[in-house]
């Protein structure tokens, strides 16, 4: 029989419709031995709030988070909202005993995501950070291709999160384009998940070189009618944050790769792809394929090598099995399920679920590095985190 | 406000499980005017109906569909059992008053399917077949971009429908091998979708040419354990359907076309696609790649001509608007809920949605000019259904 | 030491312009046996042939057919002219004892074949018509695959060959839309290309039931000005041919068959393309992808499916190994000089090169099949060649 | 009518064999202003090159290049010999007037391109570089749409060039992996390729920061027996250069770039592949799929945007139209003779041809400030090159 988790959800917008409908998805497709129970969801403005439980079906609503983390029936704290206040929220929790899931990055700076890992590890509570991505089928199927040897020893990692929503200059200011919200731009809000797909799949990162840039420095105000050309002045604000970010890196093992995350790429609308090449095959994957892997063996039969294009919805695949027969296709949301899955399994069976606050601390060290390479002009060893 | 539809399901398997979610899901995402209540869903084997019902949150269970229909608290009776049953109980439905949801192919018999008609016809009562495909964003918009003339007058049609879980010969038998469950084999099962996809975005077929083939006719019988070898004898039951069916239709417009259905194409899982080819443009689409579109207009410049891939995601784009931000890709289960939507609002607004039940009869007059096809070898006239 | 192979050339136009490119090539690339010594080029326009015959580097030129045929320092009669005009050339140049090779289809009807392989059968010549996209490497690839066993029975066969060159209603008539130089229209210029490669592949047709259309059936004169408008009258000529073919297919080997050809495919510029599905495996190739050969096993690891994307460049792939190093893609004209080395080595070893005259004459059997079977509008056996 | 260019040609392997080719083709599809007459190839073993003449035609050949230069009947010296040869032979030939077409890269050093660009200028030969990509009609055609504004201000340049000749450890030694020869790996002879023609489609760099990496640093000597292991002593000799290389890089009109050049991605066999992303569109090449050019135009409808894939085989594409129809493919060897077009009509109308040996020597100026990026683990400034 399943256990009851409490689930206390803060932030109600993009992430948090994602997170609340795998809540409401995971024990119908999954075999859960901790079932999600959707206490209470969090947000500033009451009115929008309160249609946001009622509409995801939340028992209940609270407008100020240190409330919902006090409260005694709340097993689990997730974590929605930007960047700037996961470490705050994520050590509160902590302290208060709950478990924690938060979405990434960790936090907007190294010295937070220790401050979140040291809390979490003080009190023993499981703890997650949302790089959806890894959830996957196909992504989940390549990481188990990679530790059987399958492509043998990585050598290259090319890695490219491609957007576009930022090229119309047109478009107005919102948090994710403030400094002091998001920490930094496309680097942090898609570099990031590129960092840790090739830390999930290729292993740490020792050194990198980078280069960031803001094609558009000033925009409209957010709220700003959009007929307003975007000239500096009346109803315009400036851009704080990187619209594009590419960088250099070394990996322990030996590998190299290149990086690159923008939101200035026209046509390109999810376009986060990841390519390595071992000594015995190749693995490719890009999100807007997302139930598709890429794999080249040098091990099959001469003359007929070529990349093969598996369809990750098989009974066998990761997490596919419980999803649809094979060939039907799986999208965006699934991937917020099989995490959840995930978290609540580790909670039922007191085992960290990955990846954990240590991979998003490893993540932001990564970021971090690439801004200070960005200062120096020159490559910086990224900060070991343990 | 949203009123009230109390839904009754029949059938608890694949098809219960893509409807309950959709059920669940549908007001999460769109702005319902009329709400699923999941008041009951109905199966003949108490403890595994129960268990699905506890699962998926239907408040109560039945096991004789006819308790069911007769339930004074049930609005909508929602049909996902094999077709060979689609026609007693849709007709029992709407004598009851009930609104009826039926899964594909209506029925078994375009006899069976005129008197379905009949039924909800004579009752008012609102009805739709499950041809879910319709509902996938890129296919919605395809529908309107050839209302909007963008491909001109359509010349061609080729569709196929190919999958392969009947390529292994020890691969047992269910009732989707069964004429008298299933119908027919990969006609009705695959081909239904492929027929109403060109009905919906081409127009009516008035001539068929066709052929049928059963590659494997002796298959382990249902149960049997799967190290038998698939010869005749004992554990084993001879398949009464066809593998593939192929065909040649003319159209009342003076298209013409290709049609393929086959559970027999090794590597091809779920490739249900139709490619259009007008006066003016071309439109192709593959459930395979489920979110793209692909267009090509002979408009475009000289010189900069080429098929364009839409990816059918954007907050112009059916459907897609109430789902995820641009290229945040939908899968399967999707087109099920955004089909649920269609029904409840048809509801709402008291205005049939469609497919209707009409267009389910179509669809079956087709294949069944198909088969007698098969039995003249030539062309047949497809049955006019009003 | 390689010997000379006197050729004579009928028609300089497109195929006079590929059949020159591949004499020009073929001993450069390739370990020739024989090596052709471009003799003549044949054309009734003196002051063109003329021009052709130096730009290409023939020796020399005639304007009459009939000259070259009787001239003694001739080995090989290429014929590059209108179908129409294939038998009388053919069987005249298999008289004076040369060797023949004939650009498909063989002749407009299977009656004219039947005296063209009887003719050069009497003189015992080589003989070879030449299907060239049976010399794509990626398509002798498949063949070599299917013979070595590795998709197992062949069970379906879906072959398009699409273009869109009359989608223009304004383009003017020429020779390929008239029935009594072409015989046909996308049927004989298209369709006969993938029933050669289903023939090549697969094996030998049974019966077939298809349909024809002509979408367009007046157009501007030849050499009229493009600026008239198409309505019949002064100025406009009718066609007389197929704008599109589609047919079913039944293999004796068991497989069953679609075919469509069109030159009314916005879009598709030359979509020759087959997939064939086995019981252990399927190929499939489109030559606007013709470095590629895609094939799925069933024989690969459960888990790691998928079809195979083979670049069909390597060394050890037919034809590949003369040319570039792997992934230096080839283009259309390779397979010309592909075709000519074949015929060459035929020639210099006493043995028929393929396709022959008897492969030529089984594809018009075929369509001359399709033919009736569209006035019949029923299944209609293809007639056998031996 | 055509004035002849006497060619003299010094090396006959790999390149010796594309340039052949495309002397032997040009006039035939061109309409050259100026025609090669293939005078004399050149090699070092008098037994191979006699036989190289001999099959391609040349007239005659030399053993030391030296006599080829002063030979009175050359007009245009070819080199088509590893890099460290490039300048000597250069200097030599445009001394003694004859207009000079060089593989790339230009040099080894920036120091010889600089010298090979004085002598060049001092004697007013024509002088051309081979970077025979550029010469696709997909990348032309970019090179025209770029130009003509159709993708706005350019803002991203990500380029690769991934090949998996290298990955067997037991591919012996050559040329091309030793440092005095070919003066890096895959850095100048594959990234040579990349940054060419980011130079034509985006500009100018002005600074780049890389890193290079040999992953096997012993290989078995040139002509030992490759049953032999890889391991360090006698029958192995050091590789001296990289196998891979990659470096970010910025250019003077402000876009930034990722470069990727590598010998060791497995699958990869000529995946020279360029996508640009400006404010207005974006556009793709990769050379697997030649023929194609992938165009984003965010002035497309909304709700019909997509990825436009051109098949730049049109009439009006650039040198497409003296080829085949539509849809009928180029390949490798293409590229080649649409260059030797260009270098002809620029010796005929008296106009250097592009690109010239400033695009050569700029080339190697980006290639060199790499490596002292390597060197100083920095960004570092290009040079500039007048």
């Amino acid at each position: 029989m399943a256990r009851d988790v409490n689930v206390g959800l803060v932030g109600y917008k993009f992430m948090g419709k994602a997170h609340s409908n795998a809540y409401l998805s995971v024990d119908k497709f999954f075999p859960c031995d901790a079932r999600p129970v959707m206490k209470a969801v969090c947000g500033r403005t009451e009115e929008d709030v309160k249609a946001f439980a009622q509409r995801w079906d939340w028992q209940g609503y609270e407008t100020d988070w240190r409330r919902l983390v006090e409260r005694k029936d709340i097993d689990l704290v997730d974590i929605g909202t930007p960047g700037s206040t996961h470490a705050e929220i994520a050590i509160a929790a902590a302290k208060a005993g709950k478990h924690v899931f938060c979405e990434k990055p960790l936090a907007n700076s190294l010295d937070e995501c220790r401050k979140m890992l040291e809390a979490v590890r003080a009190t023993g509570v499981k703890h997650m950070v949302n790089f959806n991505y890894r959830k996957c089928p196909a992504v989940s199927l390549a990481k188990q291709m990679i530790e059987a040897g399958q492509i043998g020893q990585v050598r290259h990692v090319r890695a490219t999160y491609l957007q576009d929503w930022l090229v119309d200059p047109e478009f107005p200011m919102n948090w994710r384009m403030r400094k002091e919200t998001a920490g930094s731009g496309a680097l942090g809000d898609l570099g990031a998940h590129i960092v840790d797909l090739a830390r999930y799949l290729v292993g740490e990162f020792s050194e990198v070189v980078g280069d960031t840039k803001t094609f558009i420095t000033q925009r409209p105000a957010e709220g700003a009618s959009t007929g307003l050309s975007a000239t500096a002045g009346a109803g315009t604000e400036a851009v704080t944050v990187d619209d594009a970010a590419v960088f250099l890196a070394r990996f322990t093992g030996g590998a190299i790769g290149t990086f690159e995350a923008t939101r200035m790429a026209p046509g390109r609308k999810n376009y986060n792809r990841v390519e390595i090449n071992g000594s015995l095959g190749s693995l490719a994957w890009c999100f807007e394929d997302l139930n598709y892997l890429d794999f080249f063996s040098t091990a099959d039969a001469s003359g007929a090598q070529g990349f093969r294009r598996i369809i990750a919805t098989e009974g066998d695949h990761p997490y596919a099995g419980q999803w649809w027969p094979p060939g039907h296709m799986l999208g965006y949301d699934h991937s917020f399920v099989n995490a959840v899955y995930d978290l609540l399994q580790g909670i039922a069976e007191d085992k960290n679920p990955n990846p954990s606050f240590l991979d998003g601390a490893r993540c932001v060290a990564v970021l971090e590095a690439v801004e200070q390479s960005v200062e120096s002009c020159a490559w910086e060893a990224v900060e070991k985190v343990e």
